[in-house]
Parts: C-alpha cells; sequence; structure tokens
C-alpha cells in the first residue's frame, strides 16, 4: 500500500475533533443519510483538503473532477458502484451518455483522466462517448494515451432541443469541462435529456463565496450534531466583488477584509494555544486550477501590488479578467509525501467517496497553494478509501484519518448541493 | 492478491459463455438496471457457484449469508456503500439496527461473520445489536473471538406488536438466521418494523426448487438477451414432494426424475462435444448446510438405498425430517486452489457483488458437494470484486473471470427477488 506516513507531530485539537467525529460516526452517518435525502449529491465532485494538526477544511471543491486517473486501480469498482447508484436516478433506462471533456486534447494526463472516467461509466453498463465543444474537432479524432489505450472525441451534434454527435442520442450528458470560457449555445436550452452538473455549476457562473456560504449552512448543522467548534473544520472567509487590479480599484475592500480575518484568527489561535502565524488566501471567486492565488500576513500585503503581482492575480483561466475575489483564512497542511507538501485530494461519485491521492508539490511550503507548477500526485492504497472508521483505533491511523478526511469532504459535497439549489435559476428552482 | 491461478484447461464453449457475456457487458448491466427497478434484491444474499469449464451456474443461493468473515478485508469498503444504498430504501431514517444471528454461538468462525455483519452495518451509520433466538440466552453475553474482539448477545423482548431488546427499539431487524427450525411466534405478526429477509425466505417455507424455477425464467429473458444457450449457465432439474427415505417411498419418483435428466445432460454434451460423464445430485429441497446430498451417475443408484445411506439422505438441518427432494443436473468443478476441489462464493448486498472466496475441500472430488467436512475458505483479493470487465482481455484473466461469475451470481440474486415475490403470503403481495 501506498499510503503516505500520517503520523505527523498532531497538537491536542486535531486529536479532539477527530475523536469527536470517530466516536460519532453512527450520528454522522445517519445525519448524511438524512441530509442526503434532502439534497441530491452532484453527480461527482473533488475536494481539496487542508490539515494543520488543529484544523482540517476544503480549501476548493470542484465539480468537474479531472483526476480520476490518479485513483489507485484498487478503487474502480467502489467508483463503479457508486456510478451505478447514480445513473440508476438520472435514467435508470438509459443506454447511453455523452461525456464532454475539457478542449486541451494536448494534455495527456488530461485524457488518462478521461479515459478512466469512460471506463468507470461503461462499467455501469452504458455506451459512453466523448463530445468535444472545440471547433478544432470536426471528425472523430483518435487520441493516443501514454499507457497504449485510446479515446475518441467527436464533433457534438445539435439536433433541435437534444444534444448528441452523429448516430447518437444519449439520454443524458456529463460535463467534465467547467465551462470557465462561459456556456456555449450549444449547451443551452436542452430539452428532454439530463445535463449534469447544471449549467450554473460552471465556472462561468458559479462563485466560491457562494460554495463557502453554503458550507457554513452545512458545518453549522454538522457541528451542532455532533457539538464541536465549526472553526475546527471551516475557515473564514470575506469576499470583494469590485476589484480591478490593473486599475488598483478595490484594494481598500481586501485590505478592510484581511484587517477583519486576521484577528478572528489570531483569537481562535489564542483560545487553542497555537503558536503559528496566521495568514490568508486571496484567490479569484470564480475559476480553479490555482491561478490567482495569494498568501499574505498582513493587510498592507495586498496595497499597492507591482505589476507583476498585479498581472499574476489578474489573469484566471481561458485568460478571464478577476474581477471578484475572496479572501479565506489560510490552512496551513502538516501532510508530507517524500518531504514535500502534501494535500488529500478526496473523490466522490454521488453521496460516496470513491478514491483519495496526495497532491504533493516540492516547490512550495505549507502555506502555500500547492496547485501550481511542481505539483505531482500519489496515489493512495485501497485502506484509504473513507468509509470505514474504527473507533476503537487512534485517530492517527490511516483508516481513521481517511475516514475524517472522508466526512470533511463529504460536507463540502453537501455544501455544492445546498449551493446549486440556491444558486438555481429560478425556473429550475423546485 | 491472493487470487488463486484459474488459467486451467478450459474447452471451447467456456470461452464462448464468457466471451458473449463480456462482449455484451453494457447490455448486461442496463438489463440488471432494469430488472432491478422492477424487483427488489434481497438485502443480502451469496451463490455456491460451479464453473465446469464448459457451463458456469449457481448451485445453491443462501438469503442468510454465513461467511462475511471470508471476504478480504479489502473489500469492506465496497460492503458498506453497499449495505448503505440498501439500508436507504428500507428505513432511510433509521438509528438502530436489530440483527438476529444463529443459535450456535460456540461456533467461532460464525461468530467472526457475525462480528465482521455488525460492523459493516454500523459503518453505515446503525446502532447495531445482537438479539438471539435462543432461550438459553437469558442476559446479555459477551463472547470473545480468535482474533481478541468481542460481541455481545442479548435476549429478544417482544413489547406488543414490536421486537427489540431492553431499551431498544430498532426500526429494523435483520435475520441472519435460516429459521430451519421453523418460524418462531416472537417474529410473526410484527408490525411498524422492517424484517428482512421476509419470513418465507426462511427454510422453514423456502424451496429449492422455487428459486431455480424462478432461476429459469430469469435466465429465459436473460439468455434471450444476449443471445447465449440457456443451458450454459442453468442446469436441468426436477422434484419429488412425497419422499420417506425410512419409509421407501418416493423411489420411483426419484428414479424417474433420474431417468429423465441423465439423457437431456448426454444430448446436450453430445452437442458440445464433451467427453465428461453426466451425473445428478440429489439433495433436500428445504435447507442448506451440505446434508442430505448425494451424487449419482445411474437411476438405479437412487432405489434399495441402504439404512446408513438412508439415514445420511434423510435428516437435514436441526434434525429435521427430509421429505422433498430435489433432483439437479451436477456440475462439476474445474477450479483447484492448492490441487484441491474449490467452488467460487459470491457474496451480494443489495444488487451489488460485495465479493468472493473459494470453498475448498481437500477431501472431496470435483462432482460431489464441497460443503462438507473437510472444506475451508481461501479469500481472493480486490480485483475479484466482479464489477470491473475489460472486454479487450482474455476471458481467462482474472478480473474477467470474475466478471463472470458475478453474472452469474446476480443472476440468481435476481432469480431470489423474482421466488420471494412469488412465494410471498396473499396479503404481502404488491
Amino acid at each position: 500500500m501506498q499510503v503516505p506516513n500520517l503520523k505527523t507531530a498532531l497538537s491536542g485539537p486535531m486529536a479532539e475533533v477527530e475523536r469527536l467525529i470517530l466516536d460519532n460516526a453512527t450520528a454522522v452517518e445517519r445525519w448524511f443519510r438524512l441530509e442526503w435525502q434532502e439534497h441530491t449529491p452532484p453527480f461527482y465532485s473533488s475536494v481539496d483538503l487542508r490539515n494543520s494538526g488543529f484544523k482540517i477544511a476544503p480549501v476548493d471543491t470542484n465539480l468537474y473532477p479531472g483526476g480520476f486517473n490518479n485513483l489507485s486501480r484498487e478503487m474502480q469498482p467502489l467508483a463503479v458502484q457508486a456510478a451505478q447508484s447514480a445513473i440508476e436516478k438520472y435514467c435508470a433506462d438509459a443506454k447511453s451518455l455523452l461525456l464532454i471533456p475539457e478542449n486541451h486534447t494536448r494534455n495527456l494526463f488530461y485524457l488518462q483522466n478521461v479515459a478512466r472516467l469512460q471506463t468507470i461509466l461503461r462499467q455501469t453498463g452504458l455506451e459512453v462517448r466523448l463530445g468535444s465543444l472545440s471547433p478544432e474537432v470536426k471528425a472523430p479524432t483518435e487520441l493516443t494515451l501514454p499507457d497504449g489505450q485510446s479515446i475518441t472525441v467527436e464533433p457534438l451534434v445539435r439536433n433541435g432541443d437534444r444534444l448528441g454527435l452523429a448516430g447518437f442520442d444519449p439520454c443524458a450528458i456529463l460535463l467534465n469541462n467547467d465551462l470557465s470560457a462561459g456556456i456555449p449555445a450549444i449547451l443551452q436550452n436542452l430539452s428532454g435529456q439530463v445535463l449534469l452538473p447544471p449549467l450554473h455549476a460552471g465556472w462561468a457562473v458559479r462563485r466560491k463565496s457562494n460554495h463557502f456560504h453554503a458550507y457554513d449552512e452545512v458545518v453549522a448543522k454538522f457541528a451542532a450534531e455532533i457539538g464541536i467548534d465549526p472553526w475546527l473544520i471551516n475557515p473564514f472567509f470575506g469576499v470583494c466583488g469590485q476589484i480591478n487590479f490593473h486599475e488598483r480599484t478595490g484594494e481598500e475592500c481586501l485590505k478592510g477584509n484581511v484587517e477583519s480575518i486576521l484577528p478572528r484568527i489570531r483569537a481562535k489561535y489564542a483560545e487553542y494555544g497555537i503558536k503559528d502565524e496566521p495568514f490568508v488566501i486571496v484567490k479569484a471567486d470564480a475559476g480553479t486550477y490555482g491561478m490567482g492565488i495569494m498568501s499574505v500576513t498582513s493587510p498592507d500585503e495586498v496595497v499597492g501590488l507591482n505589476r507583476k503581482q498585479r498581472n499574476k492575480m489578474a489573469v484566471g483561466k481561458e485568460g478571464l479578467e478577476v474581477s471578484e475575489v475572496i479572501i479565506q483564512e489560510g490552512v496551513h497542511t502538516i501532510e508530507r509525501v517524500g518531504g514535500a507538501s502534501a494535500e488529500p485530494v478526496v473523490y466522490m461519485i454521488d453521496r460516496f467517496v470513491v478514491g483519495s491521492f496526495y497532491r504533493v508539490n516540492t516547490l512550495r511550503s505549507p502555506t502555500e497553494n500547492l496547485n501550481a507548477p511542481g505539483a505531482h500526485f500519489e496515489s493512495l492504497g485501497f485502506e484509504s478509501a473513507g468509509a470505514t472508521p474504527v473507533p476503537e483505533d487512534d485517530p492517527e491511523t490511516t483508516h481513521n484519518r481517511f475516514y475524517t478526511y472522508g466526512v470533511i469532504a463529504r460536507l463540502a459535497a453537501l455544501a455544492a448541493s445546498y449551493e446549486l439549489e440556491q444558486t438555481a435559476p429560478r425556473a429550475a428552482r423546485g
């Protein structure tokens, strides 16, 4: 088993929050069961977690997970089983599913993710074909992967209010494209087909701040249920909606948020006797891919940015201008793999944890964003699947650590459900 | 991985049936998905399979599986995930479940099964306690297992139309006791609680012949769907309802069935060019535990049984008289583990394959019942979980072999659903 050694020096409160979650595993699972009766889980999701030794929190919840290829092969049956549960919900009599990947067809790592996802979905008993939003894909195109497998991407065909491929009219459409560049017309006003996730989950519309507002709600309920301080699993955050890094407008809002959050973190650190230096992360409220992120320890650091810093912050994925920013309590990572900073990434399909791996970055410090050049992935063996707590054992054992990680990741997935309900276009609300 | 080498000398038709199932995996999974929409799967089940090299068939379908302890630890998350799906169906808001084990509290192997099952169910988020039907259990009794774990069995408490333990009123009751000795009054006329499996699944009521009639129906549909000869996955059988081995009545019926089945097997063997000698298995129509089973190659062997043979056949589990008998085409096993005859046992929870192990018997031949003294179990590693076919690979590879085994086992579980619907007491039918 490639399970990194997690027995790092843990301080008091960490053991406390993990112990409380483990001791209440029955109540925790029942609580989730009832929540999932009321809230439909995202079809799939991945959550980046940070464990600082006294706090475990999600820092990013991805609704278009792109690293299925990083999950260990042993996880495959669990993923297939979870996907079966999900598919039954949307189209039980389905024969076929259209998977729409990202356009970057030259990224072999990403294409391996697409191939793995296609395999998982096929094993649920669906014909799964790949349709591309890219105008460059004008005919079925076979792409060969490093392991010798190949996948075929085909041009999308819109037929009235249905979307498919030539000779292929699927029951469901699954996006693995996060729509950062906007919602293409070809995906709009479909009817009679299930589109997963819904369009407003794409980064053209989605905001991290909506997600973390929903996470606040989820954590408030959960923390009350099992009796923990919500802060132990939830970072403080604030939002600025009108930033223009190039024109230096909105800096006061940024500074004000940093000024407000740092003392709140300090008070919590004092309460728990934590000696670390508080820091906050400033990042785009829309979009992902680890772009435009800075880590600051003082309000002064966000005013008077130099040209290089401003350029870095101003541009998100697909070259889009960043104008909305989230300011979030930083959670440093105590996880190390081979001496390098690491953070667990937990994968879910429907309401089930189906796997996990570490994002490792040899070039970054424990207080920095690791989703950056230098990152690589270490897959974890099966006992890390997150479903099997053994309350009698120490919280530090790998299976218990991963149970806790699985709980926090599922809280983030549940928050995504709340978020998508709350941000749904009026007509779509139940 | 403890995966026994399955690359035994296979003859033509075997590869053909496996290849057809693998090539049609998408259609197979969709077919199951639609069937499970119409038919509720048993809460759990285990199926003994025989693979003769040209035929793969279920020979026993157990609705009270007693070997969860024989599944590899790696399977646990898959079992928990499947149990979560099942529990949600019956009582989503459940906090508690009562598990009723067999009475033989001195069988440490069996108690390990109970412990494992309790662990799986607890991990779904339920408080799980053990209630005993045994009159000897008068107070909570702690039983220590060989691995140092312990379980506590408690006396059942009937309170009006509800069943529980002292201070414990469960939402659901799960039987791991096959009710061979009859249906105890304490289990009758419960209301407002889910009882799983239903009482008519117990061996006091259940008949193997009803199961195999239902299996005939299931196989007819399935074989038509993927275009195979049903015989390749289904053994011929007949029934005698009025046998008294002690008084030598009913021998003519037995003989007649053997005379009818052997030529039908011979014809099929000729069709497929199989050189083996046909044989039939005679066994009690009710009950399990491998008691009262004989393997015969000629009708003469079932008439004029000597006293020893008659005594052996006449007594089933709990010392009950055997009067109904099923006569079934024998399927020899080509599976070997360490040179000994072996047969795969596939475990399911709800509609999911959650694990598998081999029953190995060093004292028995490939044409005999292996569920007999001398049997032991070899657990299988994770790739055997049965959910992950790779059609590009040879059918002989272990993951493909186990996919096929998982399909046949699920056909038997589906037959159990049909059977329980067809044999339900009038008031319970939908």
